[in-house]
C-alpha cells in the first residue's frame, strides 16, 4: 500500500503554544483522541486560533438550526468539495446529534435522496448554492428559505457554514489532511453509546 | 421526516418468478436479508435475468482484477454517478474483501485520497475515465494501464465494470432504490465476524 | 490516413460460441452484414450473451413506446455520449423505423430542434436526464411525463434504455468500435427500399 | 408532428436587396436550392453582406489547408455547438470535398474516432480549443501545431475558421435556422456523382 | 516581467491597405490612439474588411438598443469568454456612453449584481445563453423578452451581438490581443471629460 | 435603475461593538472611507472578529509572497468565483501595491493574460486549482511550485488565501456586498499619488 498523501509535518506536542495545546488536550480528554485537524493546522498558531474562532462562532451559536441541521449543512457542501476529512469527521458527529446511523452516508452520497424533511431539503439546497455557485444567489432563493420558516438570520447562518467549510474543505485538500480512523465507526452502532 | 423518494411498487415474493425467487431466497440464506435491488428489479424478470447474468459475468470471473479490486471500481464510479444504493451495498462488499473499514468511505469521497496502491490508482483513473468521459477514450489511457502491469483484458475488464455500473447507478436513481440498512454497517468493525 | 482506433481483435468465426455464432449468421442473413458490435462483444461470451437478452428484453418488449421512439432515445442519449458506432447504427434503425430520411441526424445534432410531437419531447428530456444526470431525478420528472400520457412503468421503459445504453456507449468507446460503413447510408434514400 | 422552432420570417425574394438577391440566384443555378442560410440573413442585408464577405475570406482562401480540412473544422467545432445546421449544411460539402460518405458523421459524433491523418488530428484539437475554451490557449497549443507542419498563418486560418463559425452556429441556433433537406443526403452515395 | 503573449507580427502601416489605413487614421485622429485590434486584423485585408462591416452593421445600427445598451451585452458575454481584450477595450465604451464609471466591472465579473433595470437585465440574461449555450435557446427565451418590452428584432439584435462577440473573443484570444493602455482608464474620472 | 442586491441591513456605528467599531474608524482614518465589509460583517462581532483575524493572519504575515503577490491571489481567485465586491476591493490594493494600474483587471479577466513572471504564474496557477478544484490537488503541483522557488510553507500561504477568499467570496455573495465606488478608481492614476 502507498503512503496517503499527508502533507506537511505535524508539530511536536510541546512546541505548540500553549492555548493552542490546552485545547487540544481538552478535546483529547473528551473525545478520547486528537482528531487531526488541531495538530495539523497547529503549525500555524494565529490562523488556527482564527479558524476554531470562526467555526465556534458559526457551530456552537444558539439559532434557528440545530446542532444536527448545521451537521448537514457540513457534511453535504464537504462532500460536494470532496473532503474526505470533513465528510468522515462531520459525518460521526451528524450521525451522533441525528442519532441516526444513515443518514451521514445518504447526505454525502446524494442529498436529494437523504431521510430529510421539507425543511431541511430547502436549507441544503440554498446550503448547495452558496458551495457551488454562490455568484448566482439571488432573491429568490431567500424567498424559498422562507416559505419554509427560515429567516433571513437563519440564511445568513446557512450560508455562513457552507461558506466557512469552502474554506475548511481547500486546506484540508491542500494539507493532505487525513481523518482519525475513530471517525469512522462513530455513532453507527446504536449500543455502543450504552453501557 | 418526509418518506424517502423510493418509487415503484415491490412485487410480493409471491408473485416473482420462480427462478428469480429461487435466487432471492439463497441471497436471503447467505446474507441474512434480501438486497433492495433483487425485489426491485424483479418486477421486470427479462431485464432482472439480464442483469444479474451481466454482473456475474463481470463480477464473478476469475480474472487479474481481486474481488476487493473489482468492488473498488464500483464504489469509485458509483460516487461519481452519486448513485446511494450501490456506493453503501458495495461499499459493505469493499470493506469485506479487503478487509479494510476505510477503503470504502475514501473511495468514495476522494479516490486520490485513497491508501491504494500505484497499481490500483491507475486502475480507478482508467475507471473514471470510462464512467464519466469515455468518448475522450485514447491509446494512451491503455498505455498507462500496461505500465502498471495491466493486460488489455485488465483494461476491457475495468471498463466494463465502470460501464455496467453506468447502467446499474441510473437504475437506482431511477427507481428511488435505497440500500438495505444491514450495508451501512458491514465490515465496519472487524470484531463482528467473529463468534 | 492513420488507422481508426478499433481495439481487442475480433474472434474467428469458428471460434464463437455456437449459439452466439447462430445469433450472427441469423443477422447477417437478414441485414445483410454482421454489425460490428456482434463480432467485438462475442470475444466475451458471457457478457455477450448478457448484453443482448438485456437489449432484448427493452428494445423487444410490446409496450408505450412505438419501435420509433425508443430508438429516438437511444440516439439522442447516444450522441450525449459520443458513441460513434451506436449515434450511426441506431441512427440507422430509426430512420427507417420512422420512415424519415432526416430524424436522426436531427436527434444527434441538437434533439431540441428534431421534429418531434410535444410527447416525444417530453420522452426525450427525461431520457437525456437519466443519461447526464441521473441523481438529480425527482418526482417532477415522473409527473412531467404523466401530463405527457406516459405512465409510470413507461417512465421505466424511457430510463431503463438511456441505462443500457449508457453502458452500451461506454463499451463501444473502450473498444473503440466502429460501425460498419452499410448503417451511415441505410433508411436515408427512400426509393432503395422498393424494387 | 409539431412545427419545428423556425424563427423569423424569410423574405419574399423580390424584397431582397438585389445585389444579394443576384448572389442568391447564381447559387441557386449551381446547387438547385437556395440554402436557407441564405433567406434568413437576407433579411438584415448589411449583416448578410459582411457575413458573406467574412465566410468567403476564410473558406475560399488558398492557403496551406484543403477545401476539405477546413470543412472538417466547420463540421468538428459545429458539433461542438450543437448547430443542425452547420453540421448538416457543411457535413455535405465535407463528404463531397473529401470524396468520403463517413468522415461528416465521424467527425460530428467524435471527431477522436475520425479517420483523420495525425496533421488533421492536430488541426482539430487546435479547432476544438478555439471553439469551446479559448481563454486557455497559450503558446504550446502552437507548438503543437508546428510540429505536425503547420506554420503560424494556417494557426490562425484554423483558429478563425473555428471563430467565425462560433459567430455562424450562434446565429442559426438563434434564428432556429433549419438544414434543408437536400443537404442531408449529399455526397453519401457515390454514384449520383456520375451520370 | 514575463513578455505578455501577443502573437502575430503587426504589420507596418506603409503596407496595409490603403482604404483600411484611412480608417485607421480616422480612428487615430478622433482617439488620439490606434485600438490593437484595428493593426492585427490589417494583417488580413479581407477579413478585416468584413469584420468591420459586419461590427458597424451590429453596434452603429439604429434599434431598440440605445448604445449603451450594446455595450452592455459586448461587455458581459466577453467577460464570459474570458476576452481580455474585448473587455477592458468595451468597458471603455460603456463606462462613456452610460456615463457610469462603475457599470463595466459590475457586469465583467457578475452581471447579476450590476445596477441594471428589469428590462436590461433580460437583456443580458438572453444574451448570455446565446454566448455560452445558444443550442438550448427555445421560445420561452423569446417570451420572456417579449415580457420586457423587447420585440423579435431586437432579440435578433441582442443575439446577433453576442455572436459576432463570440467570434471577436475568440480572435482576439487566438491572436494575443492586448488592449492599449489607454483603455484601462477611459470613462472612469468624470471630470477628464470637460476643460 | 433597479436597487442593486444588497441584502442584510447594516447596523448604526453606536450598536456596534466598541473593538470592533475601533477598528473601523482606525481604517475610515487611514482610507478616508469605510470599506463596506466591515459594516456588513460588524452585525455578527464574532464571525466578524474570526474574519479580519484570519484574514490578517494570512496576508499580514511576512513570508515568501510580497503583498502584491498576495493581492494577485485575491483577485484571481476572486473573479473565478465572481465576487464583485473582493474583485473591485482588492484590485485597488494590488494595483497600489503593485503600482501598476493594468495589472488588476488583466487577472480578473484571463490571468494567463497578465503581465506576470513565471514564477507568479506558478504561483495563480496553484491558487487557482485550490480555489476551483482542491481535491484534485496532487504531488505534483507542490513540485511544479518548488520548481519555481517556492518552499512548501509558501504553498501553504498561496493555498491558505485561495481558501480563506473561498470563503470570503461566498459571504460578499451571500450578503449582496456592493464595493464601495472609492474602490474602483484607486491605484488607476499615478498622479493621484502625488500632491
Amino acid at each position: 500500500m502507498t503512503a496517503v498523501t499527508d502533507r506537511f509535518p505535524l508539530p511536536d506536542l510541546a512546541d505548540i503554544a500553549p492555548d493552542i495545546r490546552d485545547k487540544i488536550v481538552a478535546v483529547q480528554e473528551k473525545s478520547g483522541f486528537v482528531p487531526n485537524v488541531f495538530l495539523k493546522l497547529a503549525r500555524r498558531p494565529d490562523e488556527c486560533r482564527a479558524f476554531f474562532a470562526y467555526h465556534d462562532a458559526l457551530m456552537l451559536r444558539e439559532n434557528g438550526l440545530s446542532k444536527g441541521e448545521k451537521e448537514m449543512i457540513v457534511v453535504a457542501t464537504s462532500a460536494a468539495n470532496q473532503c474526505l476529512y470533513c465528510v468522515v469527521a462531520h459525518g460521526a458527529l451528524l450521525r451522533i446529534f441525528e442519532k441516526s446511523p444513515l443518514i451521514a452516508d445518504q447526505l454525502a452520497t446524494n442529498w436529494r435522496k437523504a431521510a430529510l424533511t421539507a425543511r431541511q431539503r430547502a436549507m441544503i439546497a440554498f446550503a448547495m448554492k452558496v458551495a457551488t455557485d454562490s455568484a448566482a444567489l439571488e432573491d429568490a432563493d431567500f424567498a424559498e428559505l422562507r416559505e419554509h420558516g427560515f429567516t433571513d438570520e437563519d440564511a445568513w447562518d446557512i450560508g455562513a457554514i457552507a461558506a466557512f467549510f469552502a474554506l475548511s474543505n481547500r486546506m484540508a485538500n491542500l494539507a493532505g489532511m487525513m481523518p482519525n480512523p475513530e471517525f469512522y465507526l462513530m455513532g453507527r452502532v446504536p449500543r455502543e453509546k450504552k453501557g
